[in-house]
C-alpha cells in the first residue's frame, strides 16, 4: 500500500509546474504511463480558475467528462489545491485580491499496489496579491484524490 | 515593486525541499544572500509542527527570537503553509490524521526594490493520512510574509 | 430540560423533507402545535437560498418579519444548515457548483420544559454538483436555533 | 449519468438512521445490492467519532482496509458529514461541547450508469451541546464520495 | 425595530472592558436595567475560555443555567467572540499560541421595540501570541445573540 | 519585548472608533507619534470594505502605496479585522447580509523595544444584519500586524 518513491504524483506535478521546460518534462512523464496537462489562468474569480483546470483536463483526456466520479475526483482535488493558494477563505476577488497561476494536472497510480488504481494531482503555482502590478507574492497549492 | 524572476523566494524554498541534495542546494542559496534552513517533523499535533519550524529558524539565525516582529512574521507564514497541508481545518490528530513533513525556511528580498526588505518563506512537503503505514498521500504548503 | 422524544424538531423537519407526501405530513405536524412550511430553491447564489427560505417562513407566518430576534434566529439556523450542504466553505457558484434543494422550516418547543419556548429548525435536502445535468450528488443540512 | 431515483444513497442512509427499526431496514437495503452498517458513538473528541465509523465500516466489510483509496474515500465522507454536525469548526470538546451520534455507512452505485461504480455515504444524526445532560439540540450530517 | 443609540449593548460591553474602572462602570450599567459581569481568563485551551465565561455568567445571574435556550444563546455569543480573537481557526494552544483575556457579558434589550426582549453581548479583549512573555499583540472579539 | 501599557495600539484604535469626538481624539494620538485615520463604509461587498480602508490609509499617508510590504501588512490586518466582523465566513452580501462600519487605522510602535518598529492596527465597529433597516446588531473587529 506504500507510496512508490519514483511515482510520487504530487512531487512530479509540482516539479513539472516549476520546470523551465514544462512541455518536455510532461512528455517524459507521459512516457512513464502518466497522463497530464499544463496550463495558465489569471482571475479574480475562483470559479474561473476551477473552470480553466476542468476544461484543460477534459480536453486533454485526463478525465472523462461523461463519468461523474472522474469529474468529482478532479473537482475536489482542485478545491483542495485552492486552499493552499488562498490560505483561509477560498475567495479571491471577493476579498480584493487576484491570482495569476500556472497549473498542472497529473493522473496515474503513485502506489506499489496495483489495486490502488488511478489518482489525480492538481498543482497550482503563481502569484496572489492586490489587483495592482507588483503588489503580489508567490503561492502554491496541491490537491490529490483517488479517481 | 516587481518580483525579481531570479529571486522568487517561494520557488526557491520548494525546490530546496524537493531537491535530492538539499544541503548543497541550501549552500548555493546562502551564497546568494539568502538565509535558510531545512528540517523534518512528523506529528499528529499541529503545535509540534509549528514548534519544530520555529526552533529550527531561531537556531539557524533565520529570525531573531528577541524581536517579536520577526517571530510574528514567521508564525503567520507557518500557519499559512499549514493551510496548504491541511486543506480546510488546521487540524491533524484531532481529526485522526498524521503528517510526515520536510520543511524549508528561507529569508531574503524577492523584489527588485530594496525598500521591500526581507521576506520569509516557509515551505512544507510530505505526506498526510491515517495513522497507518502507507495510508497517506502527498501534501504541500507555502506561506510567505514580510519580516 | 430534556429533549422530548416525540418532539425532536430536527428529525421531524428532515422526515418532512424526505417524505413522499410532504403536504399531508406537514398538516399532521401542524395539528400537533408545530408551525411549518416547505419549499424548493435551486441556485448558484447562496444569498438566493437564504432569501427563498426567509421569504417562505415569513409568508407562512413561521416567523414575524417585524421582530428582529425572530429573523435573527431564522438566519443563523439557515446558515448552519448551509454548512451541512456546502461542507467547508459556504459558497456555491463562486466555486463553480450549483444546488437544487428542498427545504423545510419548523417551529415549536422540542423540550419537556415549557420555559424553553420556541425553537426553529431549518432542514435542507437536495443535490450539489457541477452546473452540468447529472454531475451531482445528494447533500443535506440542518440548523436549529432558539427563537 | 443521472442519479437513480430509487437509489439515492444519501436519502437511504438518513432514513436508515432515523428508522425505528434500523436493523430490519438495513437488511432490506442489503437485499438490493447495498452494503451498509450502523452504529453509535458519543464523544468530545472528533477523532474518536472518525475512528468509530472507520472501524465499523472495516469490520462490516463496507470498505477494504488494505486498499488506501477505499479508506481515503471513507475518511473524506466522514469529515464532510462532520461539517454538518459541527457547522463551522470541525471541533467538539476543544470548544466545550459534546456529541451523541448514530451513524450509518452505505455503499453502492446511486447512478443509472454502471461506469459510476461504487459510492459511499456517511450519515450522522444525534445531539450536540454542552457537556450537561439536556443542554443539547439535534444535529445531522451527510458526506458522499466516490470510492 | 431600530437599535437604540443609548442602548448599544456591544459598545457598552467593550467600553466596560476597556475601562480603567470597570467595577464602577458596571454598577452604572446595572442601574440602567442591564445585567452584566466581568472577569479574566488566560489559557491555551479554547474550552477553558468558554467555561470561564459560562461560569461567570451563571454565577452572576446573567443567564439561567436550568434553561437551555439561555445557555445556547450565551454559548454562540462566546464562540462568535472567539472568532474575533482567533481570526481564522477557533484554536489556541493546538496551533501553539496562548491568550490572556478580560471578558464582559452584558444582557438587556438594545432595541426600541420591547418585543425584541433580551439580547446578550460577550466582549473579549486581551493579548494573543506565542507562549513566551512579550511575544503577543492585542486582540478583541464581540458576539451578540438574542436570548 | 513587552507591550507598552500606554501604547496599546489596538485599545487606542478601538477607543478612537467608539469616541464621541473621534477627530479630536485622533489629533491627540497624532501628537504622540501615532499616524492614523478614520472613515466609514457601508456595503454588501467585502472587497469594497477592503478598498475603502486601503484607500483611506494610502491617502492619509499611513502606509506607502509604492512599498508592497506596507500594503501587504495592511491587507492582512484588514482581513483579520473582517474575521471579527463576519465571525465564520468572510462573506457579506453573498450570504445575504450587509454591514455599516466605521473604521480606524493606526500606525506606530506599541512595544518598549524600538527594534519592534511600526505596527498597524485596523479597528472596525458598526452593524451587521439583513438588508432591511433595523434588522441588525453590532459587530466589531480588530486586526494587528507588523509593518
Amino acid at each position: 500500500m506504500s507510496l512508490n518513491k519514483d511515482r510520487r504524483i504530487g512531487r512530479h506535478a509540482i516539479l513539472l509546474l516549476l520546470s523551465d521546460h514544462p512541455a518536455e518534462q510532461l512528455k517524459k512523464l507521459e512516457q512513464s504511463k502518466w497522463k497530464g496537462c499544463i496550463g495558465k489562468v489569471g482571475s479574480m474569480d475562483a470559479h474561473k480558475v476551477v473552470a480553466a483546470i476542468e476544461t484543460a483536463a477534459k480536453k486533454n483526456g485526463i478525465v472523462r467528462s461523461d463519468v461523474y466520479r472522474e469529474m468529482h475526483a478532479l473537482y475536489h482535488a482542485i478545491i483542495e489545491a485552492l486552499h493552499g493558494i488562498t490560505r483561509g477563505q477560498v475567495q479571491i476577488g471577493s476579498i480584493l485580491r487576484t491570482v495569476g497561476l500556472s497549473f498542472a494536472v497529473l493522473r496515474g497510480n503513485p502506489y506499489d499496489n496495483e489495486l490502488e488504481g488511478d489518482w489525480v494531482a492538481v498543482a497550482l503555482y503563481g502569484t496572489i496579491g492586490a489587483p495592482v502590478k507588483g503588489s503580489e507574492h508567490e503561492t502554491i497549492g496541491l490537491g490529490i484524490n483517488h479517481i
